[in-house]
């Protein structure tokens, strides 16, 4: 799932549309295991850098990073996005951003795991950068996917969007619910970072983003003083680093690496159901803010592999 | 659909659970017709009175519940409910609730209309008041439910749930969300509310109410400075009710007025997800917290009934 949308409320008014946190897979041909290897290294150093945010967002991103690629081992194959997609620009070097997608295994009940960064000079002098982390199961399994979003328009504001998506419809799946939100307690997240006083409820201008997360998700604007920056990197290393790590150990034991027994009606009914979800989130996502952040030539290159991937 | 849980969340710290907005269908037998007229008018003295709440508050429920009925004048029933479930009290009298039910005839797409007031005098001295007005489809049409419930705890607090509740999965339907809440623009009804200082979005503790209303719902605490009570009826006045007609308005034209052509399997699905929603509600909502606001025989005495109803 993208949260992209989230661009078309608050970031669209400073005239940057932007394109993050892609759904897509890796569907084309592999490389030699040589060049998989190398290019696997070279990807790493590319997304895992984290080169233009503050140093708790970064250790935020890696930490994350590491825990899943720990976790899932072998389970997932290297990177293999083409390069152009692996890092991109647009024509005067104003906005920068990397890709990274990693698919499971035949016997992984994950899809992939996808990572982006995303750095733009605003006009105002200052830079919007946007980090993300989302994870996918299969149709094997209903568990939920996992997603998280960083998103710093300024020094002193962040949009936090952390969240298990459901995949299934809740009101129709009492059971689920209880299962992955109820007994999981991970609304208790939610109202730790509520605590806070800079921390705010936000809302997505996109009703679709809305409806696609679940009833504990974290969707949050903070806000700090204007002489406070330092304050939203306290937040980060403080707060929302715990949060996360509990909502992503969560997703790891009850949903990435637990079992869930389906018939291939519900399996059929998933796939439909995670292939709405995508179609309409390169529609209400890429396809109209990528151009605006990356210029219409690199937005084409990229979107041309996304559009194979996804209809792959 | 209850919305009921809110109680289980806020009002439970005052240990006064409630009932309210019971999701039932007037199934039992008539009594004869001039029977039914003098039962409908004396319901109607109950129920539209609205005895414990403020001016405001009061003309809120009644023009709501005005517009529906003259809107959708005799394609209503008159309320049949037993005497016993009209109104109820508990022993002390300290708890008093009124019910009203009116069920769409076989030509209307109207299932059912439920209004609802509870008063509940508080330990602190205070009172706590609840009105609701819900309106329920039939599954000959897929079009949301509407909702509007006002928690009044104390002369300085309200909270308000105002919502057309989808009767479909919106993440399967990006149609019914762009039809409904994008295309209606609903979310400007909550944008209005939000922008005034005393308001806040307010989190049911239930996950399961949360997942069961909008992305445009309008889920919001109300609280003014301690010697600010007339601030509260001032924004039910000015800004609530307005905000209220608007979507009421919605509902009729879009929803309970307009067809859908909808398949047999469209209505069996949407007869089947209608039902769990109300079974759920019974469950979270009345049979835990009825018996401790009214005491056991009155609640056994309701319950019994409501139970009769949406099993029938």
């Amino acid at each position: 799932m993208a949260v992209v949308p989230l661009f078309s409320s608050q970031i669209f008014t400073l005239s940057l549309p932007s394109s993050r946190s892609f759904s897509f897979r890796k569907r084309f041909s592999c490389s030699s295991s040589s060049n998989i290897m190398e290019q696997s290294i070279e990807d790493e150093s590319k997304f895992k850098e984290f080169p233009y945010v503050t140093v708790p967002h970064r250790e935020l991103m890696v930490e994350l990073v590491s825990t899943v690629e720990n976790r899932l081992g072998t389970s997932l194959l290297p990177c293999t996005l083409p390069e152009h997609v692996q890092y991109f620009e647009n024509e005067t070097g104003s906005a920068h951003a990397s890709l990274y997608v990693r698919s499971g295994n035949s016997s992984s009940q994950v899809d992939f795991i996808l990572g982006s960064w995303v750095h733009c000079n605003l006009p105002t002098g200052g830079a919007l950068n946007i980090t993300s982390l989302s994870a996918y199961l299969k149709p094997s399994t209903d568990a939920p996917n996992f997603l998280i979003e960083v998103i710093r328009s300024s020094p002193t504001s962040l949009i936090l969007i952390l969240d298990l998506p459901p995949r299934k419809d809740l009101v129709q799946h009492p059971y689920y619910l209880k299962t992955f939100y109820e007994e999981t307690q991970l609304d208790k997240q939610r109202q730790l970072l509520e605590k806070l006083p800079e921390v705010k409820p936000y809302f997505s201008s996109s009703l679709y983003i809305r409806a696609l997360v679940s009833p504990s998700a974290i969707l949050v604007s903070i806000e700090a003083e204007p002489s406070q920056a330092i304050r939203i990197d306290e937040i980060i290393r403080d707060h929302i680093s715990l949060v996360a790590k509990v909502m992503l150990d969560t997703w790891l034991d009850l949903c990435a690496c637990a079992e869930r027994r389906l018939t291939d009606d519900e399996s059929a009914a998933l796939e439909k159901r995670d292939r709405i979800i995508k179609n309409k989130t390169i529609e209400i996502d890429l396809e109209s803010s990528f151009p605006r952040l990356f210029g219409q030539e690199v937005a084409n290159r990229v979107l041309g592999v996304l559009r194979d991937i996804y209809n792959a």
